[in-house]
């Protein structure tokens, strides 16, 4: 058994899986489904072997992915595929998972270091006969003497080992003290790294930041599919799997905790460090995610009134929580502010403080749920709305994750409708490169897409296909139309890829849901006109504002004030990791921000049936009018949606 | 199968031993030894099934058991014999261990009821769409304007089914608040119910005290041989084990923690409330018990200078030492003091509170190690010494715990030498009875016998047996004399209960061991006489103390200011457990009490051998004149020991 391009080998025993065999040679094959020939992650080209004795014929559901997706021949499941002899297969870039993630790395903020764990190095004179005073005490001692600190508790698990370590220090000993409150970790000798994790967790996406404590800097990123999705895609899907099933809070919880300490391994493996070195965590996540990982029931978050458990920020033991740190380490969670708007949010604040703002501010989160903010130091509200993946790159056909060969550019010739792409790890336009190898299209990459076949004329304001085009990129077929952006040779996955109307559609829903809701909230506040448009979320790399307005992902606004800020949720857990003073005023931000129920409000359908035209069915936007007017050659005018 | 008293029964696959049968149906049996075929504790009597085919034939073990405990006739080891029939067996009361004890229950102080943790009844608002404020929130609201409480944290437990509770009360609930601190239950609607659990961990004996933290009352007591001993006898041997095994530490924490489990489940049942329903627990023993019970490396307390790994109070989440409490319970433990005077002796200073007493009090705690407190509220001292566990019946030939069979008190005629005993249990004088049952001698049994035959002559003052004497009690054989003190007919053992010389030499060496202690302390506080003398242990019923005067375990005081108080440690965790400003106390007592390591002091030695003889080798005892003149009678003088 061979995996290319790896080079990985081994024997395999007959009847495994190539998934098994890959986890046994350590080869990365993503899985979403579970093992079920759903998701087709996990996809692999054999090369030798073929199809004879060497693999087990093809069954009946493998066959039923391959039927819905066409093009990639020579390629079998691992999930599925059985190895009874010797076999080369290659692993295309879109079935590896652990590949640098470009897509959430935090953009850091200018912040002061204040960590909430330091590090303090002790010495202490050695015990006698005269003076037989415990370690603990004497330890004690020495940190009110050398830096005046108090009243500090132990965590027992230093306890535990405590003299081993003083002795093994010669009677010199580092020791990590949390919120100057609490050791939660005593080392031999002088030991000055000190390391946190900050960790995002979306709906679909989840993303580590391993930053070193001492000088601020993110050493390490990584981000992984949340693996709860195949026990639901969006929030609600989870609360009701949670609600139908005894045991289904403690599966989702489980398997989020699984998935966090991957997460923990990988970073810590890049950063060359043990995960024993992880003195701290702080959480962000929305509110749904936020009692999963406690182990909260997301019952009654799903019920009207849709109340939470719990808003304030908590500190819980990680290994209370089966989070793999220092055995010591809390981990923070930041506050939530309500049912459907989460610490997430408030990570949001803590990074674009509209609360410290004169000019008035639409903040819009985009994941799998969206959440608005909008006001300034004066006021501020917020509200929340689902949108579903598509803007992760999930929930579209040849939507992908933020990985090497996603295409994260996009531009069509209004004329030719001819289509240039740039993807993830190359540079340079799809049209100067010899090999492109695109694997799919990325968030950015979707939003790019929908403008350009909005301004080309391929879509319509309405969404629908324009049919009447004649380029080889249009096609029709019985289950409707649909663009090609990169041809077949231009990938690595063998086949076309593709924006089909239903990817359309999963657009202006989610956009229109955006909207509407932040109209909503300016007629809330009194306003007509926004100063500044902040875009958040895991898009894939920074999206492109000039799409987004394009669209009409938000109201108009000067683009010069649009500012596209890739994952300000991590970024603020990332600052509340380096400044515990930051997790105080989250909790202020969170206690300041009034919350709005959209659903309840009076004329919500009618704005949201109205924004899901590109960019709105009547709204007038001044400040695209020099883009939009070459859209005014479509001059067909739809009268109702 | 089936056993008697109890007339449990059951069908027994064939090889299974007695011992297993005995656990598969729920019938107590001990096993000290842990199936060696050592401690006979596990020996049950054959009633039918007899020696034929249904139990194994004996082997050399058990054989050589029965050789070294002749009259055991019809007696099996249930760990050794092998079930291959129909059988009914025996338990004697000797082999029962969940006997009623009457040896540590809590003898109470008056004390006001301030438990630390604290019910509070609140009433919430409904959540609606107008107020969807969380229910932590909404309940920390309730909380404060019905109680004042402020700055609440929560245990993430509770959050977990916070709002099903929440609804299921009808948005009544009983919140337990640990320090006004923290919330650790909430119950739906009203239970005022409320139970903290004391525990003294001895190095041979734990006990452990449920009480109703509304009224103060001890509910329920349960006492058992710590499951440790298996381990090794004191704590050296303890601490030598933990050293000599890379999981040393671990198994003895694991023993520790699975003995008190099942001390909880006994409370619990006795008191018909589950093991959940216990809100708070605080917890005595020596340092060495201590450390183990928090999995905290004995190590360098076995090593010179003997240093501890921590003195102060700890409050350490049961869950995370797992034991099963209340979930978000904490365990309060007491301060230790030094290596070998530990929270058993806070305990003790508690009960007694010599830091408010104006008279010199001397406070000797006897278990397997014996703790001295001398002093009054200008200054005290304490020190520690090694005993053994005589004083516990443990390693005396026929000395058992204080189980309802036990002989708790002993009376030998001068003249005749005749012996009167009274056993737990039962009212009145042997004598007097038809039948009497005694089962060994428990701790207070043994200072009596040793008291009484000293004054009858029986054994002189160094300790040898007189063995002049003309009475069939005295028995001279190959391994050395001895004095029957019940004979077998009285019994329910089926043979005679005996004091060996090496039972003697035993009290010999406590009783001389604590002696010399106290003498020293005197010295070192300048003093030459005691106001005050206070016996505490867990010596079966309480000591009595005029035997304890005449043996010469403490100097010369008058008797009416000698005080048998029992088990002090475990009413000083009760005081704890009941007052939460009791633990404030305790931690300024520990401060104030200075230790003295006595193997270090000049003349410890001597001090200690003119100690071992009865009372002591010349030390004047003005107060025992009366008594002891009786004693003049027996004119031999003993030059050297």
């Amino acid at each position: 058994m061979i995996f290319e391009p790896s080079g990985r080998r081994g024997y395999i025993r007959h009847g495994k899986t190539i998934m098994e065999a890959a986890q046994q040679l350590g080869v990365d094959l993503q899985s979403v489904c579970g093992g079920r020939a759903i998701c087709g992650k996990c996809k692999v080209k054999v090369q030798e072997g073929a199809f004879g004795k060497a693999l087990s014929p093809i069954e009946a559901d493998e066959k039923e992915f391959f039927t819905k997706n066409p093009g990639l021949k020579g390629y079998r499941l691992a999930c599925k595929a059985r190895i009874y002899g010797d076999v080369v297969v290659f692993v295309p870039a879109v079935s590896q998972t652990d590949k640098l993630i470009v897509a959430k790395r935090a953009k850091m903020r200018t912040v002061e270091i204040k960590p909430a764990v330091r590090k303090y190095y002790a010495r202490l004179s050695p015990a006698s006969l005269d003076d037989s005073e415990s370690d603990w005490e004497r330890l004690q001692a020495a940190l009110n003497k050398q830096y005046g600190l108090i009243d500090l508790k132990v965590d027992y698990h230093v306890l535990r080992d405590l003299q081993q370590v003083v002795r093994q220090g010669n009677w010199q000993v580092t020791v990590s003290v949390w919120m100057n409150k609490e050791v939660i970790k005593v080392e031999p000798g002088v030991n000055e790294k000190s390391f946190g994790l900050a960790v995002d967790v979306g709906t679909t996406t989840v993303a580590g930041y391993l930053c070193d404590l001492t000088t601020g800097e993110v050493v390490a990123t990584e981000s992984k599919v949340n693996p709860q999705v195949i026990y639901g895609e969006d929030v609600m899907s989870r609360i009701t799997y949670a609600m139908d099933r005894e045991d289904g809070v403690r599966i989702l919880n489980e398997t989020i905790i699984e998935g966090l300490n991957k997460i923990i391994n990988s970073v810590a493996l890049q950063a060359g460090i043990k995960y024993q070195d992880i003195l701290d965590m702080v959480f962000v996540g929305n509110t749904c995610m936020h009692h999963l990982f406690l182990g909260i029931n997301t019952e009654y978050l799903g019920l009207n009134p849709f109340v939470a458990a719990v808003h304030h920020s908590l500190d819980v033991k990680a290994r209370d929580l089966g989070i793999n740190l220092c055995c010591g380490a809390y981990v923070h969670l930041l506050p939530t502010i309500a049912g459907f708007v989460g610490a997430d949010t408030v990570g949001v604040l803590l990074a674009e403080q509209p609360y410290n703002k004169k000019e008035l501010t639409l903040i819009i989160d985009i994941g799998t749920n969206g959440e608005l903010v909008l006001g300034n130091r004066e006021r501020l509200i917020c509200s929340s709305c689902a949108t579903g993946p598509a803007f992760e790159g999930a929930n579209i056909r040849h939507g992908t994750r933020a990985l090497p060969g996603a295409i994260e550019k996009i531009k069509i010739d209004p004329d030719s409708r001819e289509v240039l792409f740039k993807v993830i790890g190359k540079e340079g336009w799809s049209a100067d490169l010899e090999t492109v190898e695109a694997i799919g299209i990325c968030g950015s990459g979707i939003i790019d897409a929908i403008a350009q076949m909005f301004i080309a004329g391929i879509i319509r304001k309405d969404g629908r296909f324009n049919t009447n085009l004649r380029t080889p990129r249009l096609r029709l077929n019985e289950d409707g139309a649909s663009f090609v952006i990169a041809w077949a040779h231009e990938t690595s996955i063998g086949q076309d890829i593709v924006i089909y109307q239903e990817d359309v559609r999963a657009v202006q829903l989610a956009k229109g849901a955006l909207y509407a809701a932040a109209k909503i909230m300016m007629r809330q506040l009194g306003v007509k006109k926004l100063d500044r448009v902040v875009l958040a979320g895991a898009f894939g790399s920074l999206i492109n504002k000039e799409s987004a307005a394009i669209i009409g992902l938000f109201p108009d606004c000067d683009l010069d004030d649009v500012y596209a800020v890739g994952n300000a949720a991590g970024d603020g857990a990332c600052l509340a990791l380096l400044n515990s003073d930051k997790r105080k005023e989250a909790g202020e931000a969170a206690r300041k921000v009034e919350y709005m129920e959209l659903t309840v409000q009076a004329g919500f359908e009618r704005e949201f049936a109205k924004a899901m035209y590109f960019p709105h069915m009547d709204d007038l936007f001044p400040h695209l009018k020099k883009v939009l007017r070459e859209e005014d050659r479509d001059k067909e005018r739809v009268s109702k949606f």
